[in-house]
């Protein structure tokens, strides 16, 4: 195989953006990305989307963007993994680079959550789901997760509360972040006082409903300096892993244990040849707070049922051991489901190449990405490595 | 990078299929695969679907499959590009394997479109076409279509009666395949008095709706040998390509050239260093059969307003010079939108491996099969060699 290199990011501003459609969201992100790169052409466009069709009316998604940002005629497909089709679409883009066939391919996340109605939003994202064993029972996505937390706490016995730094963190990370969708502080007092949604579940454990686009480009690492860009460090993808597991929660073998997390982060430690220890900063799936915390403990950040202390402990701030959730995190950046993904690896490529302005994290070299579909059902991780 | 092998194919059957559920059909297809190529796990599967979401309310599919055929913890993705989706999802575990890093790649197309009332299934098809541009103004895929073909026939001055041969010898090749929808035979006459659905098109111009799932095991062509299987012959995928034009008809240069045909096939005989004259068999996609003509035309098999030729003069039979839908194409095999272009590639290595049964090409050696989305949107290109 081929090594690969990111060399151009590109982002739109998250949040509710009735004035962009779907296709212009798309849009602006690869042309940022392609102009980062100093790139005018590419040999493929793969889009990470997972509501198009059902809330937009709209598949045949990356041919449409291909056309769209002016690419007409090369290579185009949608990929789909749930909220893990961002980082599903950058997988695709490395191995296709790796392969050898193809040098200059776009992976982009594009999507638009706030045109329909909030129910409908909702029931699309149970389409991530077990459709005949989760959601015919009424199973939502917020009502699995709150199983997930009600089971944690009851397990390990910790408080509510203890969960309060992941989403605070989140929130003071977003306050500097352009993109992000909130921009407001938040403290432990307001997150023990905010609006339950399913219990133990409140609304600041909870990411938001976002439109939102991101997209990386990215080449063979030996021809990166071939082309234009601004003069920015080269990020190299040190791994890629995907794994999976049941989509139903209830047929885990321990819904606790994130399985596919496991995997997932294990075969991407094995590939880059590094231990957890090594990593640098790390954006993780803060879709719910539970997530963050079966994350760590599943990529061997924690011991089981200690995930949590490291949100107590100031680790996960900016300068702490492991900074989390660096520009803000699902919860702060926001959560466009199929684009989250690609917002985590742009983040980390600012973080590596030292563009973060105040959310900089100190001698950043090796960052983790985890994107996560479902329930824990798929999950990608991605380390990069900035190069000197 | 390295070549890329076929060693395992699975299919259903197609049709209104309402006793096996989504998932179900997936399983058959690939289990059938797994234990023809005699292997026992994979790496990964990429699942080519276009309507789950639409019509099953359920997303995140390759995970499901991969879980419910007992392959929990490997990688899963869905892949769509409408009606081309089976194609690019065969095109992705090629990429995968081609890059060294994944071993045993299984590509499924799963398609369940019956399930839903007719208007519903309509209504699904048309998330392939420009929603904004073509949807909203009322076009659907097969107005789309119509327009096309009255297009050609005004242009060249062809008669309505000129296309039958396509749709006849779909009908003649599915007779004797145990996978068809269809296995009566129809005639001239018939053709002739069909049903117009919407001006020219008429029924036997036009591909039903139906169930079914196909899938394939690729594996690195000089590890061929290593695997199981009942020491059939194997099959090289010798070429693979994508291309993409405009979603929206009404923007192209020239309606009636399908450039992304054009372009995906010459990338593909440009890769296998082959014309069209070497190739035995196609098997194209012929959804409507006015597809079938602007797809010859497009890979150089005839002049432009000369691809209904092929179809009078007995080329395109069984014993002809360039035997199409050789197992019933799109027509008469039917067309479940994102397992089809799996299909393809299924019955293409049945005729390279010699296992065609009554519909064996004599002689078959090289193989292309197009699998096209949207209305020319969309259209990869494969081509397969039968190794001695």
């Amino acid at each position: 195989m081929r090594e690969v290199a990111i060399i151009g990011i590109g982002q739109t501003r998250v949040g509710e953006l009735w004035e962009l459609s779907l296709r212009q969201l798309g849009h602006d992100a690869v042309i940022a990305a392609m102009q980062d790169a100093g790139v005018e052409r590419a040999d493929a466009l793969y889009v990470g989307n997972m509501l198009s069709g059902e809330l937009a009316g709209q598949e045949h998604l990356a041919t449409l963007i291909a056309d769209f940002v002016g690419l007409r005629g090369i290579e185009a497909a949608k990929i789909e993994a749930a909220c893990a089709s961002g980082a599903a679409a950058v997988r695709m883009g490395y191995l296709a680079v790796a392969s050898g066939l193809l040098d200059v391919v776009i992976a982009a996340g594009v999507e638009k959550m706030t045109d329909t109605p909030p129910d409908e939003t909702t029931a699309g994202l149970a389409l991530a789901a077990d459709q005949e064993y989760e959601v015919a029972e009424g199973a939502t996505f917020l009502a699995l997760n709150a199983m997930l937390m009600q089971r944690y706490m009851h397990e390990y016995g910790v408080p509510h509360r203890a969960f309060a730094p992941f989403p605070i963190n989140a929130h003071r990370n977003a306050r500097t972040n352009p993109n992000a969708m909130f921009h407001m502080e938040i403290t432990v007092e307001k997150y023990e006082k905010a609006p339950v949604v399913a219990p133990p579940i409140n609304i600041l454990d909870s990411s938001p409903i976002c439109d939102g686009a991101a997209a990386v480009v990215m080449v063979p690492w030996e021809r990166a300096q071939e082309f234009g860009g601004r003069g920015q460090r080269i990020v190299r993808i040190a791994a890629s892993a995907s794994a999976t597991d049941t989509l139903a929660v209830h047929d885990r073998r321990d819904p606790l244990f994130l399985e596919a997390a496991h995997l997932s982060c294990h075969r991407a430690y094995a590939q880059a040849g590094l231990s957890p220890a090594d990593i640098d900063l790390f954006e993780l799936h803060d879709a719910f707070s539970i997530m963050s915390v079966l994350s760590l403990e599943a990529c061997g950040f924690a011991p089981r049922g200690r995930g949590v202390d490291l949100g107590g402990s100031g680790a996960i701030a900016l300068d702490g051991k492991l900074p989390l959730t660096t520009m803000g995190g699902l919860k702060a950046r926001g959560h466009p489901v199929g684009a989250t993904g690609v917002y985590q690896i742009v983040e980390l490529v600012q973080q590596l190449r030292g563009e973060a302005g105040p959310n900089q994290v100190a001698n950043a070299h090796i960052g983790m990405a985890q994107n996560i579909g479902g329930s824990g059902a798929t999950v990608i991780t991605h380390i990069l490595i900035g190069e000197e």
